[in-house]
């Protein structure tokens, strides 16, 4: 493992590091935060992961999350959205390719060499972190924002007992049934009989989450059609899922918003932490 | 006056707006953070100026600012940190140029023709500011990082009445006598005997400011052989300055170093322009 920069932050320090990965093939680039109180023994850790064209580092210089982790003495990891590099397969469009992995190993080509995102937020990273740093694995939650809140979701209900929280900013909940979904599934994984079981909403009609959940969106979401907020409370009130989902007046899809709600979320996630 | 954003943030509107400069002959953007409070009527206002290689969009998306802000009704202005586009002078070094207006007025070629950032922050965008926005003209206040404290601390103490109180990130103190500034005023002013009043610590042995000041320098600083602390702090203790000037142990010239601080230095101003 490398280290790409340590900055003191709030009194811990915002690092980023790179490693090679088995799960992509290629070196993979991930921030990670440590509050103060990790120099004294393993603290918790929240999983930040990011959306739609996003790297490790958009969320880590623009969420303002570092202050309310530091506050609370929670850890923070802040993974990359896709592989990269020479040889990784992309696509011109935003949405597909380098900067999308959609938090799933595909299956088909061009994808299926490198893009095992899957793998490597799931399996991979988690080994590496905890294996290098001061961090309990015992204590986890996990947070992100749209196709990052997708992957949040779907982390916390396909891997049980491993975060006692998860959260999301404007989540893309029903990927199945949304342009932010049926395309990356297509073309990562091919015909709709192969797709996964990676739909948040299709994983609370099944299984649920054994633990709270905090959802906010933004009523004025530019994106706010492809994200299936509804399917997803549907689902949860179906359930009786402990979820809080709120509707935030005037907010759209920006870090602007996720920055406002932060503290919020850190405070959730905190609660479930420290707490039982 | 066009805009470019606005994007719902703490409750508040982060807004981006260009207009025609006639100090420059430009258009010139900036960025303002209006707290909910200015619905209702003119709130205080901080400017922060920006260092090297900043537009207006750095601080306005890495500060974490605007939480603290809206916590004490306070507007944000984020101006640019040059004229830009067409027809602009340029050069290729990170520190002259674009990116590195310095907040002077150019009297040399082949800036002298739009490089007249004093004009632009002191005298027009204060007029097109107050005339287009609920800000109180009254209570005023200023801050900024690196090149963007010099700013700050000399606008403060050469507009004496101004601003009610003034704070930097890692400011350059004193420019006369450092590559970040001998360089630049050599290039926008020509030889020594032209260059202006426009040095922290020179200014500091003279008129002063008439309020208090707040500076936060990081022991790690990787330019702090650049900054000249020292002499403004010496300047400071010869003039009975009302100050705190704090060595923050660790801390370099990063974002993560101003986020961390921020909620320090807008509870600073909010003392400051609320109070008295």
């Amino acid at each position: 493992m490398k280290t790409i920069s340590e900055n003191r932050c709030f009194g811990g320090v915002q690092g980023v590091y790179s490693h090679a990965s088995s799960a992509t093939g290629t070196d993979m680039t991930f921030g990670l935060f440590l509050p103060e109180e990790a120099e004294h023994g393993p603290v918790p850790v929240l999983w930040y992961l990011s959306g739609l064209t996003c790297t490790h580092e958009n969320a880590m210089v623009k969420a303002g999350a570092q202050g309310w982790a530091a506050e609370h003495g929670i850890a923070l990891v802040f993974p990359d959205t896709s592989p990269r590099g020479e040889g990784v397969a992309d696509d011109e469009a935003y949405d597909l390719g380098q900067g999308a992995g959609f938090y799933i190993d595909a299956t088909e080509e061009p994808w299926a060499p490198h893009f095992k995102m899957w793998t490597y937020v799931a399996d991979e990273l988690p080994k590496i972190v905890t294996a290098n740093f001061a961090v309990d694995e015992d204590r986890q939650a996990i947070t992100g924002h749209s196709m990052g809140g997708h992957g949040a979701l779907t982390l916390a209900m396909a891997l049980p007992g491993r975060f006692r929280s998860v959260s999301a900013f404007a989540p893309i909940c029903n990927p199945t049934n949304s342009d932010w979904g049926r395309k990356q599934f297509a073309a990562y994984w091919g015909d709709e009989s192969k797709w996964g079981p990676h739909d948040a909403t299709l994983l609370m009609q099944g299984p649920g989450f054994d633990g709270p959940i905090l959802i906010d969106t933004g009523t004025d979401d530019q994106f706010g059609d492809k994200l299936g907020t509804e399917a997803f409370a549907a689902a949860c009130a179906a359930k009786r899922q402990e979820a809080t989902i709120r509707l935030q007046k005037g907010y759209d899809h920006s870090y602007f918003f996720v920055s406002t709600f932060m503290e919020d979320h850190i405070a959730f996630h905190a609660d479930a932490l420290y707490g039982g």
